[in-house]
């Protein structure tokens, strides 16, 4: 998507130098836009630890591309021991991110059959290339099947603008390309159907209203900010026709780990009749799992991000303010998971299904696992 | 309450010279404390809108005081008709406060009989003190009703500590004593029950992370901070025992208007079967509605307030920063309102009552208009 008019991808391999990989540092947008370069695999894991890159497709490439950095530190007779090494240091980087481990394995699994360090580089490299190519191939059929969404709305309200709420970044920065729950945003934007996102500014890290409004912004999409707790006002009041959010993992049940605050707003959506969509690439599902409240893990993460407030100071420099009483404890739990009842259907790379064991299996009928075909 | 050890009330005339009222400067809680004296009806006024005093308890008795120090500065042949200007001028510096207009229309009813400005000075220094005593004691008699039902929820839990979730600033700062949601908390921690509290920071003023927690810090309540976003997820992990939120209009039917995102939590505490209280006096009952969510009129207040956080910089010296992407479009909605469906109970100075018409009337029967009694 577009940065001050020109076409970018949040990570790549650098045109002339294939050894360096390219990412953008979403830590300091939408202030300042920063590209980082990595040239190892401890870079990598630091890119993903200290969210340089963010967001579980963006994790996962980078992963991916961190294992064809570490390579290239191994010699010809310790690079099968290092590259298992590597997998699983690059895999704790985020534990929460199913992506990431997934990535990884498949990368690992194919360079399992090289016989050469050079064939295993060579491979890394294009298949952490194709794995990109097919998070961003993802990305945009969730855009087409969920502009889809959008039409309907638009033609149901006359042509009025559609109002989308979502929260938190699922947006390019997250995935490489178009996002997932912006995908449909900004294809439906490009087809001029009339529209405007409330952008939750999602805190602590308040990734909507540093990364989500710039995005939006760079593409030129009108939208509003709006502090977390306004969501349930606005949709009491029909100011809101469809919330979008992504996932960072989705049950084979439909139920949904998103950012902290996402399950809040999908109880507003159902007390008040709004759609309420998410919209993931297939491999952020994690058949293994049913009931995501008793089962997914929910990171807990330092106090400093609810504690200090990042932003510009008046004097336009960065800085930041401590907001919080300095004699409280402070709790930073990462994500929520929103129970499959509230959410009304998953706009996945392969169309649109219900939040529900059934509605999964019949679009990826071969993920699922014989058991749950059974039962 | 307690600060650095000594009792407090956030109003109080000073003992060495009657004619100045001293305030508590909130503004510059939890990081400065400091006391301001107010010397004039415009003092008043300004300690109203500039928010030195806020909550509308606090609010009312200020501008009762204000009328009190506008008395002062007439003589004997003008002070009739300055005090019905003083008292529109007062009235008017936060005009969506109900209990501000209420008070000073009491306190000038009473004046109107006086046959002297010595006696009219007399009646509103006492009236303005009798005002504040009657705020306290309502305060207090919501803390001994709600402190039961804590009582009731240790007892259940065989003295494991009862996590209690709160939203904004419904303190004794607010309220001179006590508070409203804090003081079931209060009364609860003085009798040795052992509590724990969940704060939320309360976007974009923070109330909660700088006024309840400094308030429970003062007073030593374990107490825990938490973004606006994570009750929902605190409440699925069986991790909240009880909800108390203080109301700043509650209708005839048990609707209630509280900070922005109060509804929220009502909707995570209905989902996962958590008691959600509201603690109000019944001044801030508005017999003359029904309908919450069509009928209340929500206040938008000013961009900056979500776009610039203020705080203490690295320095240790009071600062702000911007944290929100410069060219995008900021709303600011002040209130939600959550509808008397999900909420199990309000705790008011007579007792406790199902948020109904019924249960409302059977507290207060000579407040309700005959139609009501009818219908």
């Amino acid at each position: 998507m577009k940065v001050n008019g020109s076409l970018y991808h949040t990570i790549w391999v650098n045109p002339e130098n294939t050894r360096i990989i390219q990412v953008i540092d979403q830590r300091l947008l939408p202030f300042e836009f920063k590209v980082v370069d990595l040239r190892t695999a401890e870079e990598a894991f630091g890119a993903i630890r200290n969210m340089t890159v963010r967001g579980a497709p963006l994790i996962g490439v980078t992963g991916a591309f961190g294992i064809y950095l570490a390579l290239q530190n191994f010699g010809e007779n310790n690079w099968k021991g290092g590259l298992l090494q590597a997998s699983d240091y690059l895999k704790s980087a985020r534990p929460t991110a199913v992506n990431l481990a997934l990535l990884i394995d498949e990368m690992t699994a194919l360079l399992a059959d090289c016989t050469s360090l050079k064939q295993a580089i060579d491979l890394a490299l294009e298949t952490a290339i194709l794995q990109k190519q097919r998070e961003i191939s993802w990305s945009e059929a969730i855009g087409n099947f969920g502009c889809a969404l959008i039409e309907e709305i638009s033609t149901r309200k006359g042509g009025q603008p559609v109002n989308i709420l979502t929260h938190c970044n699922a947006g390019w920065l997250a995935c490489i390309d178009w996002g997932t729950a912006t995908a449909p945003i900004y294809k439906a934007f490009q087809k001029n159907i009339p529209l405007h996102v409330w952008v939750d500014e999602t805190r602590p890290r308040n990734q909507g209203a540093r990364l989500t409004a710039w995005e939006l912004s760079q593409e030129g999409v009108p939208h509003t900010v709006i502090p977390d707790n306004a969501g349930g006002h606005l949709m009491q009041h029909g100011m809101v026709d469809l919330c979008l959010v992504g996932s960072d993992r989705t049950t084979s049940q439909g139920d949904v780990a998103n950012k902290i605050g996402t399950y809040l707003k999908a109880l507003a959506a159902f007390d008040n009749r709004v759609p309420f969509y998410v919209a993931l690439p297939s491999s952020s599902i994690d058949f293994t799992m049913k009931d995501g409240v008793l089962e997914i893990p929910i990171e807990q993460r330092g106090e400093e991000e609810v504690t200090w407030m990042e932003g510009l100071l008046e004097n336009g420099l960065p800085g930041k303010v401590n907001i919080i009483n300095p004699t409280s404890q402070v709790a930073n739990y990462g994500f929520d998971v929103t129970p499959a009842k509230f959410v009304t259907g998953l706009i996945t790379e392969r169309g649109i299904c219900p939040a529900t064991e059934e509605g999964i299996r019949s679009l990826f009928p071969e993920k699922s696992a014989p058991q749950d075909l059974q039962s």
